[in-house]
């Protein structure tokens, strides 16, 4: 993570409302640990700190030590700029909602103005209606119709996971850092194939191109490194010096 | 879910490779399930079925009764077209890696040829490189670089999530193309490809895996079709049959 990726982590927090499980709030400690979100308030949890959500936190328990207590979502979104909810279900009044990534969008966009919070309710019910109304917007994670029970913890997770691609400003760096064949390398080889392919009696006299053709089909897709081609060629040569004893 | 988009989820299973926890098993199938996800393998589990296991699936517990035991990966992939592993960690001889979102779009093109594996490792340890020689193409989650201790479920959660997005985007194109080769093919070509090696004498005696984990990277990312692999294994017969005169 570059300077850049990390600016807006520290104007962004993780609001729980009132969590009945201890094991979610260190479940999702984690989730957020892992894609480099810092920051968690817990509304009225039933039990907390708890032995549970430490050990569910596996690591992640600083954010648990540093967890900021309140007893009102009001308390904690007051001096933000900008808070989305989330929501399993749709709203007698359509809040203005957003998908996942659309969501990390916005409050990344967000920490421009100031403190922005994800707000995520109770396993069961949610949010209120009343704490929506503290929220400017809604985020829904799409889910299968017939079966929409995703856990707490997993949701924190998709979304820490949406705003950590969200943040991301630099593509991955490739891992493959060798360089690949050229063109030039490759035809090179197909010669030496040829070659190699006559001399244990494989090419068929009446059709070589066929053959060929389907081999450049197929190492053409490998897309292979100059050391996999240095291989390849060694392979051919000790072929070459077995055939011709 | 439209009929297109429910598809790809009938050749596409989550396999869980050693899972330590039982609890990990049950919210990895919670976490399929609301994702739209169903079918779930395992491979040597610690303890499987387990009280544990069912609680966590919470409502999910569908999919751990149909679930596939197997005693080793080789079993719970041999018949697919495509395996990805997940990987947390950067290898010696790099695999081609994906990551979440590339993944799920290649797994859905996959599903076109033929029946594709999502492959979790163990909590602590991962897959072992032999695994990851079963797959041909490992998926890395990103993570922050000072704590990538994702856990199991949310690492199926989010490679799901990603699944879902990709199956909404894209219909599968009918196929249109040959059948690509089996796990199971490919490992009898590796055996083959082995044995003609070391008849020509370029196997190098002090370090023959090495080489042959290269020839896996090299084939795994062509992705060869059968007809292919019977070229492949008719150079090897030829090859053999020269160097045994």
């Amino acid at each position: 993570m570059s300077t850049a990726d990390t600016q807006w982590r520290t104007r962004l927090r993780v609001v729980l409302v009132g969590t009945t499980h201890p094991g979610n709030i260190g479940a999702a400690a984690r989730a957020m640990k892992t894609m480099g979100l810092e920051r968690l308030y817990l509304v009225s949890p039933e039990r907390f700190p708890c032995a549970e959500a430490t050990a569910r936190a596996a690591g992640a328990d600083d954010l648990l030590a540093a967890a900021v207590c309140c007893d009102s979502l009001a308390e904690a979104v007051s001096d933000c700029a900008w808070a989305v909810g989330t929501s399993a279900r749709s709203r007698h009044i359509a809040w203005p909602t957003l998908d996942p990534e659309g969501c990390a969008r916005q409050a990344i966009a967000g920490t421009a103005d100031g403190e922005v919070a994800l707000v995520f309710g109770r396993e069961r019910s949610g949010l209120s209606n009343a704490e929506l109304d503290l929220c400017q917007a809604v985020v829904h994670i799409p889910t299968n119709p017939a079966f929409s029970s995703l856990n707490l913890a997993s949701a924190v997770q998709i979304l820490a996971y949406e705003l950590s691609r969200a943040g991301a400003r630099e593509p991955v760096a490739p891992t493959v850092e060798e360089p690949a064949a050229s063109v030039e390398e490759m035809e090179r080889f197909y010669v030496h194939l040829e070659e190699a392919l006559r001399s244990i009696g494989y090419l068929d006299p009446r059709a070589p191109k066929l053959l060929m053709r389907r081999m450049r089909r197929l190492y053409g897709r490998a897309r292979p490194l100059e050391s996999e081609v240095s291989i390849l060629r060694g392979i051919l040569s000790a072929t070459l010096a077995q055939s011709s004893r």
